[in-house]
């Protein structure tokens, strides 16, 4: 039997876990994988403040507990004071995947020159790969436009769930055999 | 009152440290800044030798007592012994924007195989962006005009003075409220 | 009297160092040097476990004993658990050049998407440049052909001898004086 994924989404913004804001990420991050995933998953949402080490204790909980295969977040990646997801994200990563950064700052860098102040990254802690995302909601889809497609097949090598997706928007690629 | 901006440029050369070597570096980043710059700015220069504790040392002062928004270096991101601005920059610097580097490889590589070889990085300090840049005054120019356009945006975003640039050289990119 | 370089070929596999697998990475490897090097050149091999210690133990032996001023590893670059090439050889530079894996992930994702999950890096120790390759023979020349060409200038910066390249096959670039 297939066992079914589980997938975190987690928005991090003092203003929007304050309630002052609207959490528009993560229902970005919802509405894209229901497009993208043809196979069985749930999701599990967080909605927390900028503090490191809130952030590490949630992705820690996601990994270890809840058992993620994959953790999107979304905002906390700029140069501000208060941006620290990436810190947070290495700090409780056992391998980091520069390529994730590397290639959706690429790709955003098409559209927008401040590209290169996003400081998104990607790793795996045990059988769980971490990607962040960009907070704005456009940005979020084209960042995992880059992305997504190689994501697939990285759950496969950390022998997570076999995550099937929707052809008629894009391929997963893998090797063949 | 908009305040002043205070800008560091900071040449590491053992030679150009001891005289043995005219100074091109600073030079070109402060023809280079006079261009670009239309709102009100100062300079603050050093020239130091390729010693670790001496950049780590002046790029502290400049960052906490001379209350640079953007220091700029030239020299010491190569591979050999002595090359060690990056590493400097990472033990000053309490977040790491890889984009910069990324981008600035990048942008060398148009024109020399060997920009591989380039280790230059960016990072901020409290209220300062400190940018590596290569030696060579002609790389210096090539490098700016491809990260330059992110730089006042990113200084708004750790608290810094507005700068206003020249756009009939080129526009800093801002997003829109 | 031109010294002979010394170049070192490590292959990372489990499969491969128990004899259940052939090695094809380390073949590839000489294959290519012998290639693109017009100069006097000897290869020390080796052919161990997907283990951190003994990656870094063997990469320290060929630093710091054979005297390898290129060091060429392939395997272990992925995501899965035993994929500790890049930790390892972290841990044993003095200084790290991340444009390389920046640009051989470049390359390799011309042909598939997956390459954003390579986490090949190179760096220094000492007089010695390590550079991880991809575990797959096709991909490693792929990689090579990407990043030879700024190797032999790489060299000369950390004091090795001077490397010949067959400029039939291609150049390799040096600054002139």
């Amino acid at each position: 039997m297939q066992q079914e994924m589980n997938i975190g989404v987690v928005t991090v913004s003092d203003r929007a876990s304050r309630g002052e804001y609207e959490d528009l990420g993560g229902p970005a991050i919802e509405a894209y994988l229901s497009e993208v995933i043809d196979s069985a998953y749930s999701t599990t949402r967080r909605i927390i403040s900028d503090d490191q080490s809130l952030i590490e204790n949630t992705l820690i909980e996601l990994c270890d507990r809840q058992h993620c295969s994959l953790i999107l977040t979304t905002g906390g990646t700029g140069p501000a004071l208060r941006d620290v997801t990436p810190e947070a994200t290495e700090a409780v990563c056992h391998k980091m995947m520069h390529g994730f950064g590397e290639l959706m700052r690429q790709v955003s860098l098409q559209k927008v020159a401040t590209a290169i102040l996003s400081r998104q990254t990607a790793g795996v802690r045990n059988q769980s790969l971490i990607v962040n995302l960009p907070g704005k909601p456009k940005a979020i889809a084209e960042c995992l436009d880059g992305v997504f497609a190689a994501i697939p097949y990285c759950i496969d090598l950390i022998d997570g769930p076999y995550m099937v997706t929707n052809e008629s928007r894009f391929v997963a690629f893998r090797p063949k055999k």
